[in-house]
């Protein structure tokens, strides 16, 4: 497959690479409003360097798009590659908008192109294998699941005033992954929250710490914590609890060396970011990607799926601000 | 110092066994309401053996008394050894009535005995290391807390229904250890919960799965999860994550053995119960005891931490009754 | 059981202790020739003091007999006790001298005394469980035995010269073990060793680094090495290879607390001490040989099975001296 | 740089994948007695397909070579680069015979090309940090080092009549980590081993299961054990001990998922095969190679490294042969 990618920045990069060494896919074009940024990793991959994404998509050539731009220019350029009937890789979110998002949806269902959605983790490794025991039925009826996710360290003020709050822009992964694992819909929801990494970031409007519990129809209850800020690194576990016993997947460390002294027995502290955390993940995703587009397989993540993760921000920030849990409308 | 023993059942016998061998105790009376009970415990220590409370607290000899009744019975013997000025430790909780509980504790105060209340999991090495090591600030300022504590499985139907529910017959322990751990007092909770394990627990009125979260004036954030029954043992974990890292404390193991075979790498499943998890505990909460009815040491759980850990647990049952937090009244 | 404890140092004092404490044995007396070490000992636990063994061992009210006197009194007091018909428990080694070993046991058996000698690590719940797994095949046919078994430090120097050195004083707990392990007798055994930790040793004579492999008739082969020091604590750790897979044990850990920061994830060191190591282990070789004494079970360590360390650690100082293996003769 | 491959087969098809994949290097050629195998890896690839090797390594545009062919051509191979000039990779072992080896050896430094042998273990993360780490003096002065090799299952018993024992086709891995790891040359070594896992193999006149003892000039020692089935995998663990402390490098594991049961608590078994072991280790080999051709680093495996590491398991054989320790001729 010759691919498109749009956008140049540090998710780009990371798919550039891995769509140049995939046996059956091909850099076609990248894209990027930075006409310099497009030329360096187009050149990288010996594939042509572009600004403007419609005249690429354009390109009879093209038989597949990943967009990795910014987020509010995702619909426009998901609307433009379903036009041309391209599947469609998207990196998470759709839009921020709800509105939006069902619009955007529904052109694409119309078109009837395939579209893959960019929760990477869950094509991490650990975590597809600790869903796959989940589904094999390991830890019996799923009662509690728990999920921690945090980041090393704040993103820039100016990429969190962008980005939706704490909820939609961090949370969300963890949002899809309870879905994921839960294996029913949660009905509802109640969120809380507080500024204690960075003041600024409450100056933004925004929380850096927060906690969140779901609930299913059946009663199974999930809860979920996040921090901007970890000292010891990317730290991002699951854990599952049923009738049966209990799954968990713990972070993978960068070596299995252990130093044994007199003040302590010590391990490698977790990955320092989320691109050396998820190789195997953005690897996998390109691959169910070429599946998908050549009819192979059906989307694991499907854009309703980026619907219903952005449902379920939606509804932890509407509970964090009326300080109370509320249901889930879908 | 020698002790009378009041209630011979289970949690009466570790407690005689650890003053039997204790070099600065003696096991001087025990007392059942079942005779053969006290008898038969007694005997296996060379004490003497009553079913009478009142009437050994009035024995002369008797400079210390450990309260392992039934619930419904603490208050009173309470009273009747303060009024002995007899050093008392009691098993939790005091009582389920809150206002009961305050006119007990301020008779305690006006006797001025020392009161050491059974929180037996402030005694464990392991989490006794990790408040430790948080108070020394090895995780900076404490952001989220997070604590596991579920029960092999659910103990008889009749026993549920006098324990006043999951939230003060089970969850207490945990929210004891949040404020040991907090290090600042919650001022808002959320509980909810399910009947998942067992639905006589539901017909019972009570739930068997809960969450919960506390939030303190700063904005420190703690979640419990509890669950009558995990199949592979006795679970209690907990995490502290704070400015500067992360603290854990696991689950203890039976032996080291790792087993590795074409099948699976296996380890031991933690202790099928709570007395075989908790045996250091139980001894350094009499070590700890005896310290204080000598004068060497402040009590590490008063009776005002019983208090709070209940007033949690009404506003946790609240709470769930109410499908919203609740501020925290003191 | 009343029993005479004959030595008051450091082991006798941990043999005291247990015995005090367990319901079905009592110390009657100590002894030993420090009458002020006796005396003391004696009245922590109500016991008789007294500095001449002879005469202990003949109070009719003693009818069993722990020995914890220094290595060349051993031979001695076993002969006196079984004069005496009384069950024996002695700490390891009978003798460094084989003949004195074997005219000892004679004496033993011919007087038909049971005779329970002190290897404590057969005890310990870790590798009790680690053999019994090896008893049911769950390695299966075992090929590979490894035995590591470092101490943190060397003790005092004029130990060491006494001690017969590092193969019979240290190592012999490992020689034991692998006995114990791997189910059939080593017929040769290939020992090298340095001094590296510390010159005086050397200049004593002794080594206080050591390999040795010993191998079986069927081919299994069992690797051990020995270091008198160990920046991080009590090193002992046993695996077992065959057929099926692994078993391995490791170190028990003081707590488990783990401590995540910006520089390494931290986990407590081994237990700094042999006694903090092996509490269990001491307490349940008393618990066997209470079993023994009363003819409920057979010696789990018997009077051949210390022979037979000892034939292992002198041919292990026999090979380091030739630079060769050398055949087991028994 | 444009390599030429020599050798499609199952190492060389590892080599194929890397060169293809890496941006400073480019698949030209590739060679195999075999057209076919040749000609189906070289289409992967959009590389040349030969037969003959000498005729390839004319080629001018041919700056590099990767000898990944039997055993047996390797000198020949060597040699027809060296005189080309060319930059060389070679699979281990250069030669059985090491009278060939320093003839040829002499060539390659006559020839003034670098040589780059293919201990693929140097390269893996995980030993890698560990050897950083004891090149740091994180361990102190080594004085042991034990190293585990077991692969899963013997190789066909027509492979190992050729592969010059386990000493040399297997071991040889392990006593070139020795030498890695120790930082200075061993001086005597004894083996010893067995036939255990297949009496076919002792037929063929070969052991399946070893130990080997090397000892240093300055005492340090370092034991090997090998075997050639492990039923729950690739097992390849290394420990250095030293005067400071402790370092070890464990197995790393597909996934972090663990499954808490009724029965057991369960991790991942090791990988199953040593190229899902040691990926990495292909690809840091690779980027290492292409350094060492371009001038920007030396050799971390030297043409030497491999002489050595011969001569260690000539003298194991003679070692097991003579039943006794060999001194280590250089």
């Amino acid at each position: 497959m010759r691919l498109a990618l749009l956008g140049a920045g540090r998710i780009g990069q990371i798919h550039a690479a891995n769509i140049h060494h995939h046996p059956r896919a091909q850099l076609h074009a990248v894209v990027d409003v930075n006409a310099e940024a497009a030329k360096s990793l187009a050149e990288r991959y010996g594939a042509k360097a572009a600004t403007d994404a419609r005249a690429v998509l354009e390109d009879p050539a093209v038989n597949g798009v990943f967009i990795c731009t910014s987020t509010d220019t995702h619909v426009g350029l998901i609307l433009e590659a379903a036009r041309r009937k391209l599947p469609i890789f998207c990196e998470k979110p759709i839009d921020l908008d709800l509105a939006k998002v069902d619009a955007c949806l529904d052109e694409v269902r119309r078109a009837g192109v395939p579209l893959v959605l960019g929760f990477n983790r869950r094509f991490d490794p650990h975590f597809r294998a600790l869903r796959d025991a989940v589904r094999r039925g390991e830890a019996g009826d799923v009662e509690i699941v728990k999920i921690t996710s945090r980041d090393p360290a704040p993103p820039p003020l100016a990429y969190i005033r962008g980005s939706g709050g704490l909820f939609r822009d961090m949370m969300i992964h963890d949002l899809d992954m309870a879905r994921f694992l839960l294996g029913e819909e949660p009905v509802e929801l109640f969120a809380t929250g507080a500024c204690l990494v960075d003041p600024a970031i409450g100056e933004a409007g925004d929380i850096d710490t927060a906690m969140v519990i779901l609930k299913t129809r059946r009663g199974a209850l999930c809860h979920i914590d996040n921090s901007r800020r970890a000292a010891y690194g990317y730290d991002q576990r699951i854990e599952v609890f049923g009738s049966k016993g209990m799954l968990q997947a713990a972070n993978p460390l960068p070596t299995t060396v252990t130093r044994y002294t007199r003040e302590a027995v010590r391990s490698d502290t977790p990955y320092p970011f989320f691109l050396d955390r998820y190789p195997e993940a953005y690897r996998a995703e390109l691959e169910h990607f070429l599946d998908v587009a050549t009819g192979r397989a059906e989307p694991l993540v499907t854009g309703s799926d980026g619907r219903a993760a952005l449902v379920l921000a939606d509804a932890a920030l509407q509970s964090l601000k009326l300080g109370r849990p509320v249901p889930i409308s879908r």
